[in-house]
């Protein structure tokens, strides 16, 4: 890519909901372009429209099976539909670990879904900050509802599912024990629960299990509720969506959904201006070696480098 | 804690190797306390002395049975041994979940054994840069090996056991198999690889699907070993440990590990500068409301916001 006419070329295809234009400013958002910026700038003002649902839950409990059925669901309706499915990097893997999506296949030749795999191959700040843009260029190009769907269950995938209006977390029987997902931080940001692959004995301690902890904590604004599925048989898939949308019209009505945009656009901007101001210190310390040659040999420790490079950078 | 007095008295204590000193000072770091500069400047002389061995790997794998193996190890070569057991923080639990290290209580009683459970409470930046911190701590103790133990595959788990000199990465049949491994950028990391559970059918299998990972990467200064251990019988332990040692010996002769902590001193001063630099600018939009609306309302995006905000520390 080159000079301004691409950008802007970029910026109204993708207002024009073109597909290619759409990909392409998804992979300059992965590669973490200088042109982001007024790719951002362009955008911005026709985005804010999308529903955004958040999947995530341990590799292997159905995720995609779940979203694929729910894309489903809101085809039914009529809703235009993105997903986007945010996976760590690994230089060993790229892209190419996303054999699993075949699931979502069945919805691959529809002309209003737009499935994209995403890797953050040098977006300033990764994953979570890459994927609340990657989110913003769907929504201006007129997808109604888009899916964040994360793999593993780690805090940085936990955050990134968790930047959306409704987070959904998937478990199943014997894959990733509500013990472990309070770990990760999951329970907090869950607003619904899906036991899947409720065909299975233990799919009901699961449940119990996952009801039980959430009694332990702190009350909330409104209490997750906890669903069962057999995504491959399509087993709940209805009660799910329907719960999706409910929590969605209660969310818009309570002013909740607005808050939640707010303080996360404000994280957003302080995450991004801390990126910004780290890349500056990075350059500051590849240009004076004497300070990582002070630290190594203990003139100066850590905290004290960290005060006077803040110090001096913003005099 | 108060005034001047009792942050030298920490310091002190510290570099006596006092037990109850070295658990208050990392308290202090779990909180993220102003002290923490003074105490971070008043013991990093001492630091540097210690080996540091990160052990990581999926739930249930076996990580604790094998790290009480390894400390038994060293305690038979007469080292003084830390083991700092690092978890994310769930407001439902705090510490409270790890039960599981009962298997170290063997070593509970040994006054050269130290072992602290870790969750961040409020350090700036999380886990990634309260777990070095920690380190020195227990290293400026005289602690002659220290083992980091995480919790779990996602990316902020594998960051944490990678700032290590030597990491080992836990895998067990059935558990967090190589690719999960691969999207969470573990495999890159590892120096070690042990097969935990080999008394089980499947242990041959992981192994094999491993080095194919491995076959399938960028070639590295030095390929990672691939051992198996059956932890809970003690199978396999000793060779573990010899690799371990091997490994060491291997990265100070060469220069590797003293390049690798250089680097990783940089970065976590780079980090340490921009966390600080985030909760400047976080002040800033508190004090400054009208930002925030201007975001929601789509008069600036957050790219542009961001650079605002930068520009203006920056003068």
């Amino acid at each position: 890519m080159e000079a301004a006419t691409d950008v802007d070329g970029l910026v109204a295809g993708v207002l024009a909901g073109e597909r290619r234009a759409v990909a392409r400013a998804i992979s300059l958002v992965e590669d973490g372009r200088p042109e982001l910026e007024r790719l951002s700038a362009g955008i911005y003002g026709a985005t804010g429209r999308a529903a955004t649902l958040g999947i995530t839950g341990a590799p292997g409990v159905g995720k995609s099976t779940l979203a694929a059925a729910l894309v489903a669901a809101a085809r039914a309706q009529g809703r235009r539909v993105a997903v986007l499915a945010v996976d760590p990097t690994s230089p060993y893997t790229g892209g190419a670990l996303l054999g699993d999506r075949v699931r979502m296949q069945e919805h691959a030749t529809d002309p209003d879904v737009f499935i994209r795999s995403m890797a953050t191959r040098g977006h300033l700040g990764g994953m979570a900050l890459a994927a609340p843009e990657a989110v913003r260029i769907l929504d201006a190009a007129g997808y109604d509802l888009i899916f964040v769907e994360t793999v593993g269950v780690g805090q940085a995938e936990v955050d990134v599912a968790a930047a959306t209006d409704t987070t959904l977390v998937v478990l199943a029987p014997g894959l990733g024990d509500a013990v472990q997902m309070a770990k990760a931080g999951i329970l907090e940001v869950a607003d619904l629960f899906v036991v899947n692959k409720a065909d299975r004995d233990a799919a009901g301690e699961v449940a119990r299990e996952l009801r039980q902890m959430l009694h332990l904590g702190t009350a909330r604004e409104r209490e997750p509720q906890v669903l069962s599925t057999a995504a491959s048989l399509g087993d709940g898939v209805d009660a799910v969506w329907a719960a999706i949308e409910e929590h969605r019209t209660w969310a818009e009505g309570s002013g909740a959904r607005d808050a939640k945009r707010r303080a996360r656009l404000v994280a957003e901007v302080e995450s991004l201006a801390a990126e910004r101001f780290r890349l500056a210190v990075a350059a500051a310390l590849t240009d004076d070696p004497a300070l990582a040659t002070d630290l190594v040999e203990r003139r100066v420790d850590p905290y004290g480098a960290a005060a006077a490079l803040a110090r001096r950078a913003s005099r």
